[in-house]
């Protein structure tokens, strides 16, 4: 790490975020144009959120299973709109074993196809309902722009898939699932979201209708962190699943699919870094704390050493993420602004003053300076304090990230609005009943899209801010990443 | 389930073993030749196999990354016995978004080239070694062959992958995880091992040396479980991974990798397994304890659930992986059978006069029968019990394979008697000076190859079974999955 080795955000965001990713070692980039590596640090954040997720998923119901890689080229074909909307982004493997294939593989780029084949194998009875299926895998979509963690060719993600007796709990399961989404990026990403719906240009290939999370970046572009498609009967029919009904009638299963990607950890890096690097929410930090001896003459160095590992061990204990940088070619002050870089949320200093006290200096990488430190915690606090104040920095970013988002959220109620408030840089909000023409119109005017229309509604109706017509919702419109 | 669906293993091995993984779902076969979807029960117990390795990788020192799927075709043609024992497997992507590519990508069949590559870009000095790196992953092989779990085109793996200054941190590293995968699969699997080293021509494409660890299957098979090698400087050489050593001067790597893969499931099927299914260990069971609610009249009915319910809560807080079978439509004595299919280690019974009484019946997977039943067990002690009785069956799933396995294996002094091991099903165990040569006539001769030189030696020298001359080593000799 070098002095100003990161951008200001103000001076270029672009570049900061890809400074942040170098320096803090989260990841880098692969020999093949558009992949990327998870370096260690960076993976360590995607097991949390692996952990949290998984936690979730089980909790309602849901079970792990693994499917292939390799999907025949014509199970994609299946669903008209599905292989519309992915046969752009596709990798076929042609050869295999040194021998040209008969039909092309298709590296998954979701796997509604292959697995909606086997559930049709598996599904026989409404006994079988609902199947409640989750899987964690890597995907490949051909980006021709890519950005680390934002949009690469190969991520890694999680990709529920369900089926259900109806379209009522089918809608249920999409809701539940965008809710469990929410509930995760919120209290474990300290991220806030809008949870709604997407315009219909906006949902996904195959599907009756999208829901989304949205988040707002540092730079106040949107980011969709999460989705969950009510994918209807439509890959049922193109795929033949079907039970016999309590009547022993036979009827087509209704399903849902929804996904969560390393994705969310660049909203992590968006949504809470700042001019010095990232600043980690507390559930999802690899590194909770990090204890920094400091000492000067060689005398002192012993006793610091042995209360740094006392310390360590009594934190380790305590199931608290503790590092201690021992490194000795390296100043104090060079290891603070190193830590800060990487987003660990408290520091503790100790030093041969602290030593003689019983007592540990705390900081918090949310608070710059003197308002960030507490002096003199007894050893015998400092697993407590620790504590309280993790729970603070979590409660602390979520609510920061929340009020800069709603600030730069604005009501408007004409297209001029529209476009002076997207000019500038923030969301807006107005009632719209317009037309997918429209919506495109909006898109090529200003670079803005329809995130989506927020499941929490005001009360209507409104006068849509295109066409002037009675609106039943409002929409939030954004430049997106 | 039907009855009689599990074929005996004495009438076809190849059968059960297929029948097994039917009737217990834990896979299916993909929809593209040799690939396989691993169904919810089978994917649980990779998920606590996943749990157990990466805790005892992390307390080694190790940390998780994620490196692309694709690789550079030219990455594999880097080091030349890597690319000759990897060729005939390959997958190529040739078409990528619409467009044939330049260079054709591989699916990785392992990940040494491109991790090596970015190893090369992070290994500057002698303070960035030891680089302890593993990953989860997908891996690719174009198999002709396959069967379930034990080979097939796409398998789930981990892989660890390191750099160290000197031969002899390579060397002791290559040592350490194959005794973690040993720990690993005699304490957690119940699946003893041997632990050997391999033979010449039997060794990793590009490593120096290979370390293996080998089971005995019910059919007296062999079985690679588990793989470390010491890859010594061929990948850095190939790759210029070299660092500034405390003299200042530059210095290739010395490197290890070491995999361990989904075909344990196979070993897990194979070294357990009976005729009535599945015999799951304990530390490796989705479900340890399944409970049966056993009534006749309507009456009873309701205070049998509410019981089950109150031991299955008893159960589930202290930590033990248990599940109700409350379906109406099977009779118990269906559901035990299912059960024992399934492998779960203890099932715990709970019929009117249990209620009446306060107390529960256990039994045992392990013990058929009256003998591993244990009647009159007051609710409040079932916990310590069934504990005490995970204990035991996973000790006793480790006497048993064991047992089975020492009996079976030989010790020859001329290739007449290794014949005829081999030939009757065993394993040969004897002194061995042969040559390449020699062991491929071993080979076509009998089917049989040189599994490993166990670490453990009796004292020698001793006399080679097949030239007559002075050997250094005994080797042992199997058939092989």
């Amino acid at each position: 790490m070098s002095e100003q080795s990161i951008t200001p955000r103000s001076v270029d965001y672009s570049r900061w975020y890809l400074d942040v990713i170098r320096e803090a070692e989260l990841a880098d980039y692969g020999p093949v144009r558009g992949t990327m590596v998870i370096r260690p640090y960076g993976y360590a954040i995607w097991e949390n959120i692996q952990r949290s997720l998984d936690q979730r998923f089980k909790q309602t119901g849901h079970v792990n299973a693994y499917f292939p890689l390799f999907i025949p080229y014509s199970f994609l074909q299946k669903e008209k709109e599905h292989i519309e909307g992915f046969s752009p982004e596709l990798a076929l493997v042609t050869i295999g074993g040194g021998k040209e294939l008969e039909e092309p593989l298709v590296v998954r780029p979701t796997s509604e196809t292959i697995i909606n084949y086997m559930f049709a194998q598996w599904i026989k009875s409404y006994r079988d309902l609902p199947l409640l299926i989750n899987q964690w895998a890597n995907v490949v979509r051909w980006e021709l722009r890519t950005r680390p963690f934002l949009r690469t060719l190969e991520f890694l993600w999680q990709e529920g898939h369900t089926a259900h007796a109806t379209y009522e709990e089918a809608e249920e399961e999409a809701l539940r699932m965008i809710g469990v989404y929410r509930d995760f990026a919120e209290n474990e990403g300290a991220v806030p979201v809008i949870v709604g719906r997407k315009s219909r240009l906006e949902t996904f290939a195959g599907a009756l209708h999208t829901y989304t999370m949205e988040a707002m970046m540092g730079d106040k572009r949107a980011l969709q962190a999460g989705t969950s498609h009510h994918l209807g009967q439509n890959f049922a029919k193109a795929f033949e699943i079907r039970y016999l009904d309590e009547n022993n009638e036979l009827q087509y299963v209704w399903q849902t699919s929804w996904g969560l990607s390393t994705r969310f950890i660049g909203a992590i890096i968006m949504v809470h870094g700042d001019d010095k690097g990232l600043r980690l929410p507390p559930r999802l930090a690899p590194i909770q704390a990090v204890i920094v001896p400091i000492w000067r003459k060689e005398d002192d160095k012993g006793v610091v050493l042995e209360a740094v590992e006392q310390v360590r061990c009594l934190l380790a204990d305590a199931g608290i993420r503790v590092e201690a940088d021992l490194r000795e070619q390296r100043t104090p002050g060079w290891k603070f602004n190193f830590w800060e870089m990487k987003g660990v949320p408290v520091r503790v200093e100790i030093g041969p003053r602290d030593v003689e006290s019983g007592t540990v200096v705390l900081a918090r990488r949310d608070l710059p300076g003197k308002e960030g430190k507490v002096t003199g915690v007894p050893v015998e606090q400092a697993v407590a304090r620790i504590r309280q104040l993790l729970d603070e920095i979590q409660a602390s970013l979520l609510e920061q990230a929340r009020a800069f988002r709603d600030a730069n959220i604005h009501d408007v109620s004409s297209y001029e609005e529209l476009r002076e408030v997207i000019a500038t840089g923030g969301w807006a909000r107005g009632w719209w009943a317009g037309s997918d023409e429209d919506e495109l119109r909006v898109k090529e005017e200003t670079g803005a899209t329809i995130r989506c229309f927020p499941l929490d509604q005001p009360e209507g109706p409104g006068t849509c801010l295109m066409t002037g017509q009675k609106a039943e919702r409002i929409a939030i419109f954004a430049k997106a990443y």
